[in-house]
């Protein structure tokens, strides 16, 4: 819209002028984060890149390796178009790929080591893999699938070429059967075909596709979140700023790289000119002697790792720690007792909030300085909430879910969480059904309910399914979960919906025991009914748990989650809630 | 390009559908920094934004104080195609108006207090401006020139529409007296016709037009740098994680807000939530009070006002800090001696290199941790160089002027700087010819001579323009003034080609004298003689400056650089140096 004449005037010539000046090849240049590993081998060469127990790079190393890859990729044709999928835990070569596959124009599809044949067989036949890179130990399971899906497919199609990564870190005889019995190639020698100083190309259009990665798939076939190099770039520096890392950070990978290609931070630490430290198998030893011996200063955690860390056994922990460390939660809200407890042994917890659909956490608790004096339990209240938006994600909001009008800021009114900015995916992959309903109405819809407080923090209250509807009330299985785990003898609990004669459903609470509780309750009705007064003492009374089944462990997705959906099979089992007249 | 079909196979079911999923509203927004005002509301807004002295805004009054300048400029249809000119010092408008003036689509014009009511009426008209910001010490200079303007124009064009800005720290009797009798409107009350609820639009297009700023034009008219809304988005972000800025900093301006934007910090600061500090005249003891009493953490600073604080007399210091202070600067570089000074008092200096047309600074010299313990001469020679790229600048490199091939990385052969990216102007105001040259053969052409090191930093030797040509060699007029500088005698120096009979040209030595310095000269001629004697001790022989002019002070530009174009003038009035035997 150009100005109106009026009486207020100015000279009107070659007023538009100033927007008349096209884009050229030296103003503009794709965003993509893969500029971020040619500044980190040109400034800090010398700085290591990744450590992997006996294996260390540097990021002069690095690049060369990228660069290596992505030639002996495009050597074999792999490039616009390809999917390249990769199943490996956090091994520098999974690092790596996410650089290399998009330097070729390809697409890198992580995928989940914990997900069983059937599954990745169906991602690698949805994603139309043509490349399958696999970590030694996970090599059975990538021929399983590729078998499954050899079977199903045309036999005019060729079947995927196959990568297998040995770790020197590990047994080398499973590898060696591989290579000798499969004849599949090998992952050093696939990188010496290739040339490192292969001149990759960033993308033509930032909007191009540079991974792929699906989501657990609870409900319904997984769903293929498609990111773009220009989303990517951006939510890599956001997460930068808002967890205030500087240049040179040192980050531990608890969190898989394979879950949102890491919540982005595996293109940040290259931004960051960081080291990456890996660990195969996440333990609270291993944490705690990464922090002790190779000076870790972040590492990103769900929940479940963060109990683990507060829980361990006195000789798996270093303590004091050396130093202040920042830890990056998100996944679902932790435990307010989680939260005070690492906050005392000195990590700094950042608590954020996000989706796969998101490019991972794409909210922040951005903390208060003035918070720092408040009571500890006011302090862990405000923490546990999900925050405020990133300041790569332009909007959030909670909104009724009818309306699709944002709900008063009052702690109160439960709303859909709902996003629109630069850090939404492009979409799911072959699914127009499901883009028409996440983008429906101008939002992206989280699925996840929450409430806007006075001061503009979300919280997340629950999944939208996973809300128990009972006599017509909501119940917030999240709320009701915050007081069983308040009981000193629970260790984990999970809270879910159970058909109830009366009332439709109510609550049914999940409970795994910490070891050496001092409880006095002699055995689980003793405990359980110790639960139920807890509860009647804190929640209203239609809130309060019907039934509470006591389990060894929890169900739980690759990356921590409860599987809520395994739960809801065994509620199932139990049958419905009887009218109390029948208890 | 897709895939080729090739015997490494792969199923090739829509292997295009991964690109096939088009922007919408939702996922994809304009890149603009006016969101990052929005998100500072939300989050702090009881926070500081600015202080001006008696004046403090925080951040959830500065947003609205933007919208409603933003919704006053609407209800007067200046909207998209509009220049808003504003002459101001460092004071609060002039930050609001960063925001407001593009929040309805407008483009800022900020225009250099110190140029001449001849220099601003050009501005003013090639500008197409049609509303004039000026602070009430600037009214005279704002009417002298739309006087002028008024005289050039055509009767049918309305002059601009003129708003005063008062300052409650300032006389206020010219500024009634300008409302009086000239009845232009005042800023406030301007505001006040403004609703602070306006619903401002991020631009439908990142690449619109967000900032116009004109270069000092040394050699031809001034020339009108237009700058988007994605990269200033980009340039601030830029700026935030190359000096490692945390959310909250304390920001002082001692720059010019109208130099670049304020090296685009003006947005930076609202992306970081941090606090700013005017100072509406710059005095090393203005800026020890700040660091002192207002928590500064961070400012940036031309090398003249660096000399200032370190040559501040102690009356006038507050030593030793109270905190360690960051401090950027860029310009020209600053001389070794004043960076080693800086260093031993605690400020922390970033030292950086960029133009106007590169959105202020776009390389910076990534200081090393492990340069901390090199020997201090080896340490300032580092940290004189310029550096390595911006991240959000995605290239920076040194060639040759004639075959546009990189230099050698050997830190001695010459060449352009040239630049490509996200952090290059979109062009020049109404000036083909101009952006035909600036980005010809694919490159953004800095005019700057200068070197790649080894390590791959680079390091400016010149301005092409201010190399020396003596008997056909080069001499960098730069390392000439090192060598001068660094004798205890002088303050400031500036060296400039004089012809010469000779050599065609050869080095004359501008030079202002250290007030009670211990040198044994007793006048001139002898101080002359002995800084001569120090060069050729340190210089090859044809090096030397021929001639020395003492001076009581360097003329220089509002931004503190010397202006060499007056010192070329006062050469040519020098005349030729003679042949050796008429000396």
């Amino acid at each position: 819209m150009r100005r109106k004449d009026s009486e207020m005037g100015g000279t009107d010539v070659g007023l538009r002028d100033i927007d008349d000046l096209p884009k050229n090849k030296v103003n503009y240049t794709a965003l993509t984060p893969l500029w971020f590993l040619e500044r980190a081998a040109t400034v800090y060469p010398e700085r290591l890149s990744i450590v992997h127990g006996s294996v260390k790079h540097t990021w002069g190393q690095t690049y060369s390796r990228c660069r290596q890859l992505a030639s002996a990729l495009s050597r074999r044709s792999f490039g616009i178009g390809t999917t390249v999928s990769i199943i490996a835990p956090n091994i520098p070569a999974l690092y790596e790929a996410h650089f290399a596959v998009p330097m070729t124009g390809s697409v890198i599809n992580p995928i989940n080591i914990r997900l069983n044949a059937e599954t990745v067989s169906f991602l690698l036949k949805h994603s139309s893999t043509s490349v399958v890179m696999v970590d030694q130990e996970y090599f059975t399971l990538a021929m399983d699938a590729l078998n499954i899906l050899a079977a199903e497919m045309d036999k005019n199609n060729n079947p995927p070429l196959v990568i297998v990564i040995g770790d020197e870190n590990c047994d080398p005889k499973p590898l060696q059967r591989a290579l000798k019995e499969r004849g599949v190639l090998e992952y050093e020698n696939f990188l010496q075909s290739g040339d490192p100083e292969f001149k990759w190309v960033p993308p033509e259009d930032e909007w191009q596709s540079i991974a792929l990665g699906y989501t657990s798939g609870t409900t319904s076939s997984p769903k293929g979140v498609v990111l773009s190099h220009r989303g990517a770039h951006l939510s890599s520096l956001g997460g930068i700023l808002m967890w205030g890392m500087l240049e040179g950070s040192i980050y531990l990978w608890t969190l898989p790289l394979f879950h949102c290609n890491g919540w982005c931070f595996v293109w940040a630490l290259a931004a960051l000119c960081g080291t990456s430290i890996c660990l195969r198998n996440v333990s609270a030893k291993a944490i705690y002697l990464a922090i002790a011996n190779q000076g870790v200063t972040h590492f990103c955690a769900a929940p479940t790792v963060l109990s683990t860390i507060l829980n361990a056994s006195s000789n798996d922990t270093i303590l004091p720690l050396p130093r202040k460390v920042d830890v990056m939660t998100a996944g679902a809200a932790p435990q307010p007792l989680v939260l005070a407890g690492l906050s005392r042994l000195g990590f700094r917890i950042t608590h954020t909030y996000g989706l796969s659909e998101t490019y991972g956490p794409s909210t922040v608790c951005t903390w208060k300085p003035e918070w720092d004096d408040l009571p500890s339990d006011t302090r862990v209240r405000l923490h546990a909430r999900q925050g405020v938006r990133y300041i790569s994600m332009e909007v959030v909001d909670v909104v009724d879910m009818t309306t699709m009008d944002p709900v008063p800021a009052d702690g109160k009114t439960l709303g859909e969480i709902v996003f629109r900015g630069n850090m939404i995916m492009k979409g799911y992959l072959k699914n127009p059904e499901a883009n028409n309903e996440a983008f429906k109405n101008g939002w992206y819809h989280s699925g996840d309910l929450g409430v806007k407080h006075l001061d503009g923090y979300i919280e997340v209250k629950d999944r939208a399914k996973d809300i128990i509807i009972s006599g017509g009330e909501n119940i917030s299985s999240l709320e009701v979960e915050k007081v069983v785990f308040s009981h000193p003898a629970v260790l984990e609990t999970s809270v879910i919906a159970r058909e109830d004669e009366k009332w439709g459903e109510s609550p049914c609470a999940f409970v795994t025991v910490r070891e050496n509780h001092n409880n006095n309750a002699v055995n689980e009705v003793e405990l359980a009914e110790d639960i139920i007064k807890l509860c009647k003492k804190k929640l209203p009374a239609f809130w309060v748990p019907k039934s509470i089944v006591f389990l060894s462990s929890l169900p739980k997705t690759a990356t921590g989650k409860v599987q809520k959906h395994v739960l809801r099979s065994r509620v199932k089992e139990l049958g419905p809630v009887r009218r109390r007249s029948n208890l």
